[in-house]
């Protein structure tokens, strides 16, 4: 088994219901969230025991189906569009099962696991395209370094970032993993350790701030994230750090390479300064996990993204290929067959 | 009060003991250690319940005393020793107090005492030495960016890389303090944000992942950070982390300073690639918050030290002065009062 079968259909479209691993309890627990109603999988959007912009769209299109065997697609389309109000993949997803003019579970059901289908092949595609990086720049003992979790749990297949690491992985090749915690929410340990442990991949957890680190000892031969946003310059919006991973990345000669499918390069926005850049509440740094670390009061500067300048990033792994060097015609040029 | 006064000595050289404030369980709670057998001493200085380099060389002076009061002063300096690989002033507190020739407690209380106060003194010359640096790099909107703990809590003073932040918030000029958490153990967030914030200076917590994104911003004037171990080239081993914020500064055009007292200079060791480096333990990272955050079994690496070779290095704040640039000559020639 390549990844973690997160999100699942279980029955027929009329009686069926929808599984979901429920990611706020891993790793210590692994809880299926037994989905029977559209408000069910709405709670599990909202408290994030669904996420990543993939995996969000795909829960919400089998939502729709559990609206339906009510007879009220209509409005479960209506509800679910308000459970994440920012996530561009979920307007998609409802919008593409809207558009299909059906309103009975039998058609939904099939669209839905027609959108879990593509996403799986084309994180199979980015894993493809990803793959020769893994030969050309790391070994047994020069690894990859990633962050946050562009992973299987972020979406129907084998991730973003990950894809190439469990191809690599499938086939017998050498593969050493190095994931950042990822503060302040901690989703390269929670997530991206626990899913990669799974596999049977050798992944070794560091802190942030040991990154710079491993890459001067020699230990690290690429960095790959994942992408929240990618302009059409090629700068890349991605998690809180990603940023500072480039820059250490360049001072070491490492290259650095960012996995994301076409639908997150976002044409609208010229660079990555246009991009807008979320704050999140103090508490997700004072009081990560059930525990206070910072004396009541203090003040934080939380930035939830940071934006990595495309003269920073080696390459861009897409599912229509590989972007290298990363430049305004280069991306054109890969993804044209997308009508971009 | 400039500073909390956290290493006390009470009572006489006899019977008395030695207080500590566990700064393990800072910020949330303000536990007073009464140490009383140099095990006391031994396992606060292991468990990090008094830390810094300073702070832990006039603890072990004061555990000495206890030795001496059950003539085992001997025994006392050896088994001090042990209690952290890394830290020069360990050994060398523990060298001065073996050369003083006596082995009962009241000449010893005495001797760790003028540690203790030279300490003090120290802490106060390095600030004025490094008080210009605030006018030349800082102002009210470009900050000063420090890591980890070189404050008060880390010495018997107003710190080291925190004391020109005192002095200046002394004289009323205008200061701002970004402070990185700091994993594994998160001595930005619960010691540096802590202290600052008691003695009322302007300072913000971020995530160790945010420093990069926080200089890209144009908010950090300069870094500041303190030392563990000066090799005699000018290399610095300090706090896991400081190597990366030395390669941001670098490529975001920020100088980077590093403040230290002469003590923590090491000419014996040549360079910093020769500098060994302590690896901590897996639950420090999987468990840090009081809450399990990574998976059962999850490999991690975890380096206490990394090492910033002397070319990242703007310069070396010291009590003697400032040394700029840093060079093995920069150094001897300031440095040379002390007979190095």
């Amino acid at each position: 088994m390549p990844h973690l079968p997160h999100i699942h259909w279980s029955g027929s479209a009329e009686t069926g219901h929808l599984r979901l691993l429920d990611q706020t309890r891993l790793p210590t627990e692994r809880h299926t969230l037994e989905c029977r109603a559209v408000q069910d999988v709405w709670d599990a959007i909202k408290r994030l025991s669904v996420r990543g912009a993939p995996a969000i769209g795909i829960a919400a299109a089998y939502g729709c189906v559990l609206g339906a065997q009510r007879e009220a697609f209509a409005d479960a389309t209506t509800h679910l569009a308000t459970s994440r109000p920012t996530a561009v993949n979920l307007f998609w997803a409802l919008d593409r099962m809207r558009s299909l003019g059906a309103t009975t579970p039998a058609p939904l059901l099939a669209e839905a696991k027609r959108i879990h289908t593509e996403d799986e092949q084309m994180c199979r595609r980015i894993g493809e395209h990803g793959l020769p990086l893994i030969g050309e720049h790391t070994s047994s003992t020069r690894g990859i370094l990633t962050h946050c979790n562009a992973g299987a749990l972020a979406t129907g297949g084998i991730g973003t970032a990950t894809a190439p690491m469990y191809l690599a992985h499938e086939q017998g090749r050498p593969l050493v993993v190095y994931a950042d915690e990822t503060r302040p929410l901690l989703q390269g340990a929670r997530l991206t350790a626990y899913e990669l442990g799974e596999a049977g991949i050798d992944v070794t957890l560091i802190c942030d701030d040991m990154a710079a680190h491993i890459m001067q000892s020699g230990r690290v031969g690429m960095v790959l994230t994942g992408a929240d946003r990618i302009a059409a310059n090629g700068d890349v919006a991605n998690k809180i750090g990603t940023y500072g991973l480039a820059v250490l990345a360049h001072h070491h000669a490492i290259p650095f390479y960012v996995a994301a499918p076409s639908t997150t390069f976002d044409f609208s926005t010229a660079e990555g300064a246009d991009i807008p850049i979320e704050q999140r509440a103090s508490e997700e740094i004072t009081d990560g996990f059930g525990h206070r670390t910072a004396p009541v009061g203090t003040k934080t500067y939380s930035p939830a993204f940071d934006v990595t300048p495309h003269n920073l990033v080696s390459g861009l792994v897409t599912e229509k290929g590989l972007i290298r060097p990363v430049n305004e015609q280069g991306i054109r040029r890969v993804l044209k067959g997308n009508g971009l």
